[in-house]
């Protein structure tokens, strides 16, 4: 029969291509379980703002206490399934002190992430009220949650961190790698298809527009052709900035000085001094009159140069 | 013990740190039932597409009794909480007045939507059908989600519109501002990134690619720094213009004038005239042979310039 | 009443505005059942990874059998709705031949998939394993679904393989056209934005960043005004080539010639040679300090050049 024979075959190649299956192997991290930690998480630091009905003042201590107790639980087995992945000799122990270290944390994520709703409201017209900017805006998301993850990522902890904000990427289209280091005041504007690498470093009151990356160019790699990890290769961005629609800034040693302004569309492997302004020169646009191809009957002239 | 302590320090920051909590308040809308009232509208607007089995022609009647009603209730819900928000002195009855000027306009809307699939389908070689445009088209989802907020915006419903096109951003990566005019046959191919702002207007028969960015470039403040809101400052794009892949155009001044297309990649603060054509010189791209860093052992030459 | 007559409106709309209503039609594939057979494929690609508890080696044989008897039922059933639509002249007993000829090729695709992710480790250094590549890299998802539905696109199944990659696009913001082929070692970063049209092609040991378009230019039309499908439109990629973030490269006679790079934010028609490096002329790009409009009390100096 066709699907015994099928089902024969990928058993077999369970067993001949290894490397992309997992079997009899440590309990890995289940996507499920992180993402109701991040959806907790996010309740947590915006109280009364995803909860399905008015959340009264009365409440909140009793809200607070589920949502605590919830994420502790899930967070404390999924940090202790990444370190047994990882090998990671330290005790027991660890991931239930791990985890009350990254909650501890939460008070003074809000304090930060506070900045970042205030630093959409001052820069963007459109927004009309802090209420707005919280229900709307894929920013608070994708910074929150990258706020969350850098916690667990300083802590050493694998594997989980890059889950964490993978599901803000997958909402946001955002991808903020959990080692990028972030000042306070911290403003993404539409944010679909920015990419900021592991070792950015991010000043206070940095605007940044859609499609903007700050991203590596060259790497090392080790006598087995493996890149060498954990190397600085990516760009630091001083206090100010405002980064215009998919500049593309490349490289652990280009910087962008205080209060400088970058153009959209650059390709930038340089850095750039403070008090500066980077952008390609308005002559190198061609701007003429279309040319029609008589000769060709019926060739729709999209993109005839 | 420790959760105890966390607890209270998170309790201490919703009363310090205020502006992202929202306790006591008015009732906000719920993301869930803005999201359930985008799905039931697709239903209504392309009957037949969405439901899990074949619809009938004798069955559609009840069909839409049933969707108007739901979306009717949740919508009046969510227009009431989103008045109340703001402050509206409007009186108790104006959310079901409002309402139902929405839904009177959802024949109209169908009108304009189905001259967005034609343009689909004339626009993309790859389209095979109407069918394969409506089920598997991102853009259909996002124009026509914004072409109904757009309606809710025009009666001055405060939060509820940007729910409703961040709902399709999610999903699509394409944001719209639910203010942006946009004339008939409007297609987007592929999308993912495409920003346009809530100042902008739109032409007939205009096709944008991925990435593609009407957005805003300086802006006014007021005495006490805030931006200015409500200030035009997006651009205006003529009938039958096309703008290639992550083409940024900025500034409430500029304008693409009708029968213009715009090249990939570039970055346009100026106004371009109509019947024309706007690309970076081909001869800024420099195209040479690589070269290798021999003294460099086992570097990747990646980008070496 | 008012429900009434928009109702009534409604029901006319759907006489008269046909085209993007499906009444009494052929039975249409179901999205939901199409997500359910992606996302059953992508657990049988990677046994272990997607299950919520550890995967033990002796339950190995039953997941299998219990997810191919999933898919095949699924799959049958909507290929035949596929064949219905498209009015495929072939037997009834069609549907169910594809759908063993498609399963057939999994094992195969394994083996295709596993060079993907060991491409993925070899090209990002911030890469720590395997299972932090399939666990959270976007491109796992898209590039293994493009592949399990270019096995469908090559079978002639009409609507379904759009329909799955643009499940993954959705997911990832990475949209490959079923229609491309493409090499061994395929690695995609980030990968927000890419889009890869039907007829590209790519060699292997590929790598592709954010934003990348490997596009269309112009294209011909018939007699009616509409394009005429499936011709060679979308540029071909030789081996190891890397393209930077959001590349533009269009044109179906454009190729980018074996161990070539291009950079960032190039705008490209024309062919690439072997061995080139592609780039915007660095002088092109002004830097120079920001000047203050003195005379613009409280103006935001974001974008004044």
């Amino acid at each position: 029969m066709k699907r015994e024979a099928i089902k024969k075959a990928l058993l077999d190649s369970y067993e001949t291509d290894g490397g992309i299956n997992h079997l009899d192997g440590v309990n890995l991290p289940a996507q499920e379980s992180v993402n109701a930690v991040a959806r907790d998480c996010m309740h947590l630091l915006f109280p009364g703002y995803f909860e399905d009905t008015r959340l009264e003042k009365g409440k909140v201590a009793d809200l607070v206490d589920a949502l605590l107790l919830r994420i502790e639980e899930r967070l404390e087995m999924e940090i202790e399934k990444c370190l047994k992945f990882a090998g990671d000799a330290r005790p027991a122990t660890t991931a239930r002190t791990l985890t009350f270290e990254v909650l501890e944390q939460l008070p003074d994520l809000r304090k930060l992430i506070r900045t970042d709703v205030e630093a959409a409201y001052q820069g963007d017209p459109a927004a009309r009220s802090n209420e707005e900017i919280i229900l709307a805006y894929p920013c608070v998301l994708a910074i929150s949650l990258q706020r969350f993850a850098h916690v667990l990522y300083r802590l050493g902890v694998p594997l989980l961190p890059r889950m964490v904000t993978e599901f803000a990427h997958e909402r946001t289209g955002i991808d903020i790698h959990p080692g990028a280091k972030i000042g306070t005041h911290f403003f993404i504007d539409h944010g679909t298809g920015v990419v900021i690498g592991e070792t950015a470093t991010i000043g206070s009151h940095v605007k940044l527009y859609q499609g903007v990356t700050l991203g590596a160019k060259s790497f090392e790699t080790d006598n087995n052709g493996n890149p060498v990890k954990g190397v600085k290769r990516h760009p630091d961005i001083g206090d100010n900035v405002t980064i215009y629609a998919h500049a593309t800034i490349l490289g652990g040693d280009t910087y962008i000085g205080a209060n400088s302004v970058v153009g959209g569309n650059v390709w930038l492997l340089d850095s750039v001094p403070a008090n500066s302004i980077a952008y390609f020169k308005a002559d190198d646009l061609v701007i003429r009159p279309r040319q029609k191809k008589e000769s060709l009957v019926g060739y729709v002239e999209d993109w005839v140069i």
